[in-house]
């Protein structure tokens, strides 16, 4: 409740950006909101993170163009769900660079001042002339109900995504707010999640992108919900200075909360998730290691469906550890179940065998709904902290009929 | 019909092998054959490939040190369901030794001539007393009943899976039989599945472990349930020489035979399995660069749900590809959907883009159990063939509460 009055007051104090939605029709459900317009009074120093893999959607190619001609004087992000534009060749990217010129054209401002974003549908190309109406809808009516065009943005979510937080300096006080949207197809590089970071802090490009990819590779990338990494993940930061207040020191942990809070959202809302487990590698030979140890154990299906039953069925856990590619000795091996708040803690493995712990703890712990699952591999410096989540038949539900 | 007479005459024609099964009750249905017997009259040469899981389980350690100090000289197998001696330290590894001891004195053999073989939950330490006296049940019946070796090692399995061939060659006629279990956590790397293929003719121990490695690349390597391997795969294959004729130039394709066969069965027969799909990777960089992207495909929760749902979702296969962490440029890539028999065929993606195909013969081609999905990626000589299957709400129902 303290948390929401903070973000509402975060997101009242925020300046220059204002924000508007629109039904253009593009999500099966014909009546939902499918487009969120994200519009700075000036222009904006942005960064922006995008997916790693080989296949990038049209959305993800303009940005990063649209960054690298000049990521100092950003005005506008227009986001659209129903239809991801990937896979769409020539005709999808034709289609992005449209829209861009589209909002341009209203703001007075070059195409390259706007970013694109979309999720949806892979394969199918945008009907433009419903989207284009939409963002002229969105663009008639700027407010800050950031909460909406949260709304807006959501596919399979079954929540709005939004973080914010005020930060007082000694030169004034300045705000960050952010929504995202995730849900399925979530792994360590941001697969299927789209985000949007807004400041009114003063900051320059460069210095935003070197902060975005720092927090991103302990928030967003840290969040596993099935392995899948989408075409179109992207995050964007965007500082417009509006409160004439600097970015210190502080202002790098204050991003970090915000992408956390959103990053665990999209965890806690990954489809069909019914348990929020936090995973903790320590000891293992490097950091790359400890992160494809628990990268490893997160995706396996095994283990996550045994999270869905409730089974302490830890047998799964290490044998997913040694199948990670890297070094892994079980009998140098610890593995302890705990309660979110640490009250209970069970350790399960060590000296490469069951310890003798009461099977009925165990599984009276794994009834929890937050879980923190710690492996400690041996005597290395390789940590790793990820959020994850189970398995269960939604899930299989959900993504067994999702076009359909 | 025909293919089962010829198993059952293969069986019936096998020399100097006798198979003997027991209940010593280890499954949690206590009443439940758990112990199979598997004995040569005189010493086989004898080849084996192992989990490459760095979390080897007691039996797997054992028969690899059993080969090596003797592998032309192994006289008997056994295999317990129930429990899979894994993750059970210095304990486990005296029980596996005190099995071959055992097992050793009946048949006045050393312990080195005897191999073990475990599946089942990991983590619990074998109950000897129940697992010696199952062995000796299953010893004082020993028969050929092959069908009911390949009951007593299923796990999760509905069914045994049984192969058999008789080959003819100008020396004389020699028999080759395999059992398998599989069901769950099938990798390429044969991930819980458990083999046995015994033949009657004659070959030296190094031919037979370079042919089984060779064999089990392009079938037990093949086929992808889950994407979890276990601690415990084994495939053994014995060879007593007990029909006089020795093993041509046609012995890689008879045992490659026995052992796709074994293979395919496990596939069809995951938990929870709708649908079989042949995934055929052509044009990679390399093979190995085919094999990688055919098992991001294989092991995808979207795409594997997809097929569940009888989805033509071509979108999640081409964004599997992109993140298999090897080359694949989807403007080069070719998606082709075919049935079993490939009667009818429907190109979905190329020129990066979809093509004008007919949602709905897609949709009805999906519902297929059979499908063969090819994925063209360019002009390089890289190609892999990968047997996998749907990921239903049932594989979620039997691994949520596999222990419970």
């Amino acid at each position: 409740m303290e948390q929401q009055t903070e973000i509402q007051e975060s997101i009242a104090a925020l300046q220059g950006f204002r924000v508007g939605v629109a039904n253009a029709g593009l999500k099966r459900d014909a009546a939902a909101l499918d487009v969120a317009l994200i519009v700075s009074e000036v222009p904006c120093a942005a960064a922006g993170m995008f997916t790693t893999n080989r296949v990038q959607a049209a959305p993800v190619l303009v940005d990063q163009a649209a960054l690298a001609a000049g990521a100092d004087a950003i005005r506008a992000v227009v986001v659209n769900a129903g239809c991801a534009n990937a896979c769409t060749g020539a005709h999808g990217l034709a289609n992005a660079h449209a829209t861009q010129a589209h909002i341009a054209a209203h703001l007075g401002a070059q195409p390259a001042q706007v970013l694109v974003m979309s999720t949806g549908v892979i394969g199918t190309q945008l009907p433009m002339d419903k989207l284009l109406r939409g963002i002229d809808t969105a663009g008639g009516a700027l407010n800050n109900d950031w909460d909406t065009a949260a709304r807006a943005i959501m596919t399979t979510d079954t929540r709005p995504k939004l973080a914010a937080v005020q930060v007082q300096t000694e030169h004034g006080t300045y705000q960050i707010v952010g929504i995202a949207k995730g849900a399925g197809m979530i792994a360590p590089n941001m697969a299927t999640m789209l985000g949007v970071i807004a400041t009114d802090a003063q900051l320059d490009a460069p210095t935003a992108q070197a902060l975005l990819r720092a927090v991103s590779a302990r928030t967003f990338n840290c969040v596993v919900v099935d392995g899948d990494m989408s075409t179109n993940d992207t995050v964007l930061l965007l500082a417009n200075g509006a409160s004439g207040v600097p970015a210190g020191v502080e202002f790098a942990e204050a991003l970090e909360g915000v992408c956390a809070d959103l990053a665990q959202a999209i965890v806690r809302d990954g489809e069909g998730v019914t348990k929020f487990i936090t995973l903790v590698v320590l000891g293992a030979t490097d950091a790359a290691a400890a992160r494809q140890i628990g990268n490893t154990i997160a995706t396996s299906p095994l283990v996550k469906t045994a999270f869905y039953g409730g089974d302490p069925n830890w047998g799964r856990i290490i044998a997913a550890a040694g199948r990670a590619g890297v070094p892994f000795d079980p009998d140098q091996a610890i593995l302890t179940l705990a309660d979110a708040e640490g009250m209970t803690s069970l350790r399960l493995f060590a000296d490469g065998q069951p310890t003798d712990y009461d099977e009925a703890a165990a599984k009276a712990l794994m009834q929890h709904a937050e879980l923190i699952i710690t492996l400690h591999c041996g005597d290395g410096d390789g940590t790793a902290t990820l959020w994850t989540c189970d398995l269960s038949h939604d899930y299989v539900s959900i993504n067994g009929h999702y076009r359909s």
